[in-house]
């Protein structure tokens, strides 16, 4: 291992030290730059076979970087003094599908019967495009990326099942053949685009109109770009209801240790 | 689609039905060609979630094609018409890590608490191999893989835990780095290789005597090549000696409608 990582790897534990003594409560975009940053889902164990096996059958939208032993809130995987009850920045906590709170901890809440899921996010495959020299359009706009419903039904799992969300960015056509090279080599962070180009055959009526997110510019020599989102799973699971569930607040992430070179499938 | 794809996932169809009539109990290798084939595995569903959370966290030997709902006997993602009950020629029964019976239908056995998983087999990748033009030389000398335990544990999960397994094949170098690229497209049947050149480093004293399968003649212009087998989670069920469980018999696979060029990463 040469200097270069285990520094970076440093990184990722101080950023979580700070986060986990109350320090910082911000969004984690651009902090331990190189690191791959997940999604938190925490469910109780008995949704927990049917919340994996969705996942599993839809590996775009749902990428598990971990899942955790019942009970245990760590992910010796992904770092190894990370505590998912204190090293995110801000959570939300949900009960039969409504926002109860949103604290800095989860300490006061955790219980014995809980499993955590972290979960690929788009921030590895953007550094990876931005390092290629592809402008994407909401880092540039300085606004969250545009998601949208789609009318592609994932694969039902359990009493878990809904549509596919989308997230978009517009590129010139030559730029979109080379992001479809680039993030076909991280499947565990949602992998190669899922659509481009015609956004109405998949059920998006008004790109101009996000679900989710900010609207962002697109040039008339552009298409829109089309990649599975993780915001997928949380829509899913909103659907449920379960009667107890956390997840990380939007763009309050966990940061691990794993660098994202280390996710590349080639 | 076109005639020739059309033809072959009809051969898929017509295997599985002429296995479910009870007319073929043999080894499935060279049936269906081109078709994905999988190990099978039936656990209780309290070892559920554990077991594919075991496969997660070690996708190299145990990468999941498909998992069952529970006491739901198909896989709709690998097969419309798919029973896993009735579907593959022979299975193994085992009642607390003891072999009970070898049936050539499970239905009697069934429980609504069982489910299945599916787990991709190196079938897919070898024919990918041979159509390069690189000797296996296991189908050479018509016998089985050699296999071997290793040094290396995988992530454990709950109750399972338990050394990787590796199969073998002797390559010479430029093969052996041409085999690297080819299976790194093939990531849901094993992928690329874990190990080469060096058995002793992984635990393998000698290559002559594999701990399951057949030994091959290996040149002296060659290397072994490991890659993770589909025998690892295997073992570690037979280790924690479930209950129930039911598997395929060796070499008795479940044809499925996939085609193996669907599997390619890039």
């Amino acid at each position: 291992m040469d200097g270069l990582v285990d520094m970076r790897v440093g990184a990722s534990v101080r950023e979580r030290h700070r986060i986990r003594s109350g320090a910082f409560s911000g969004p984690t975009a651009g902090l331990a730059a190189g690191n791959v940053q997940a999604n938190l889902v925490i469910l109780p164990r008995e949704l927990a076979y049917d919340f994996l096996r969705f996942a599993q059958a839809n590996p775009r939208p749902c990428p598990v970087l971990a899942a955790s032993e019942t009970g245990d809130p760590r992910f010796p995987a992904l770092g190894a003094d990370l505590d998912m009850r204190t090293d995110l920045p801000l959570y939300r906590v949900w009960r039969n599908g409504e926002l109860v709170e949103e604290p800095t901890d989860i300490s006061h809440v955790w219980r014995d019967d809980l499993v955590g899921f972290a979960i690929g996010c788009s921030f590895s495959f953007e550094e990876a495009l931005v390092e290629d020299g592809i402008d994407v359009r909401h880092i540039t706009c300085n606004t969250n990326v545009p998601m949208y419903r789609t009318n592609i039904p994932c694969v039902s799992a359990g009493v878990f099942h809904g549509p596919l969300v989308v997230s978009m960015r517009p590129m010139k056509p030559a730029d979109a053949i080379r992001a479809v090279q680039i993030t076909s080599r991280f499947p565990s962070v949602h992998g190669a685009p899922v659509h481009l180009g015609m956004p109405a055959s998949i059920g998006i009526a008004d790109i101009a109109k996000p679900d989710y997110g900010d609207p962002v510019p697109i040039g008339a020599d552009e298409l829109p770009v089309f990649w599975a989102c993780g915001v997928t799973p949380q829509a899913v699971i909103a659907q449920v209801k379960p009667e107890f569930c956390i997840t990380h607040a939007p763009g309050c992430m966990l940061i691990t240790d794993l660098r994202n070179t280390k996710l590349a499938a080639l």
